[in-house]
């Protein structure tokens, strides 16, 4: 059996990526989300290993010190990351495996696991992005006006992806990612013994 | 608009590509399928500028020399290659061009073009393609044994592409292949102007 595929998404917050997510997640059975660890207290309804696993700052910074964790940050005074070991556990299960991260992560799970494939789903425009933030009708003009700042930051980093899928309706934007798998899956640097198993059943 | 895909596709003998290509074509409108020259004579039912140019070899040796074929070999006394310039016409109009080639020319594109896209389409199993040979009623035991032998030859030459497609179904096949196009389309490094596009339509 080959090995499950280690797939990084980002987005701009307001991108859609979440919605996206949900429909590929209903259509495969195959995949899984990557839960983060993280320091912080859990909000009300935030369940342990579901959300988040929820640790304190000694074992994160263990996990830190032990090469436990693939990527990781801190922010206000909190760890966030991704624990190596059920990603690696679901990958050697052979399932896909989904990594929902912000763009610094993503760089640095691009230097610990180069086979894996990164993603950046992206508005159409700016002006989109901001119409979709302001439709939300939940946030203040400064709230907006700082998250097109930050977009714009996020989307220069585009470069570091190995793949754009731009979220301009979501049917196409959830089969642009399953192409994208299907593709990857042939590749033929995934597939250390394809040769073998052709000519061996000769 | 973008430059088309250079699709590179080799094959066994007897591993279905034209039933694959057939299905393609009939398919997907941008696509175009690349013309090779020759210097041999052409055959009853032949036609230049559809089954081949045919050319001298004065005007082959020129062609040569003057750097305007994508890759070249000889067979028997005969020149055979892919003129430069139609495929470059083509891919500058955003067509995507299919390269249907053996192993030595895929491997002689690569370095002349290494943004092609590689694909090698392979049978099942060395079985089912002495199956598949067997199965036409046409060829003696000995022409199987030749072609099984050089299917061998050629299955060990898939390092060097960028993915293979298993033919177990046509119809898989293609959604497979269909899949890589619709990939690679979506790569960062083959869009230079991205994130500038989604910029500066703020």
């Amino acid at each position: 059996m080959n090995k499950g595929l280690l797939i990084v998404i980002s987005s701009p917050s307001g991108g859609g990526k979440g919605t996206i997510l949900k429909e590929l997640f209903k259509r495969h059975e195959n995949l899984r989300m990557s839960v983060s660890a993280t320091t912080r207290a859990p909000r009300p309804g935030e369940e342990h290993g579901v959300h988040y696993y929820f640790i304190t700052k000694e074992e994160f910074q263990k996990n830190i010190d032990d090469g436990a964790m693939l990527e990781y940050a801190s922010y206000v005074n909190n760890f966030y990351g991704t624990p190596k070991a059920p990603v690696e556990a679901w990958l050697n299960e052979g399932k896909d495996v989904i990594l929902e991260i912000e763009v610094q992560g993503g760089r640095q799970i691009k230097t610990v696991a180069p086979d894996c494939v990164s993603l950046f789903i992206l508005p159409p425009s700016l002006e989109v992005l901001e119409e979709r933030l302001r439709g939300r009708g939940t946030e203040t003009d400064e709230v907006v006006r700082k998250r097109l700042a930050q977009a714009e930051g996020e989307i220069k980093c585009l470069r570091d992806y190995d793949y754009t899928v731009i979220n301009d309706t979501v049917e196409q934007a959830v089969a642009d990612i399953e192409a994208i798998i299907t593709a990857e899956k042939h590749r033929v640097s995934r597939d250390e013994t394809i040769v073998e198993r052709i000519l061996n059943h000769a």
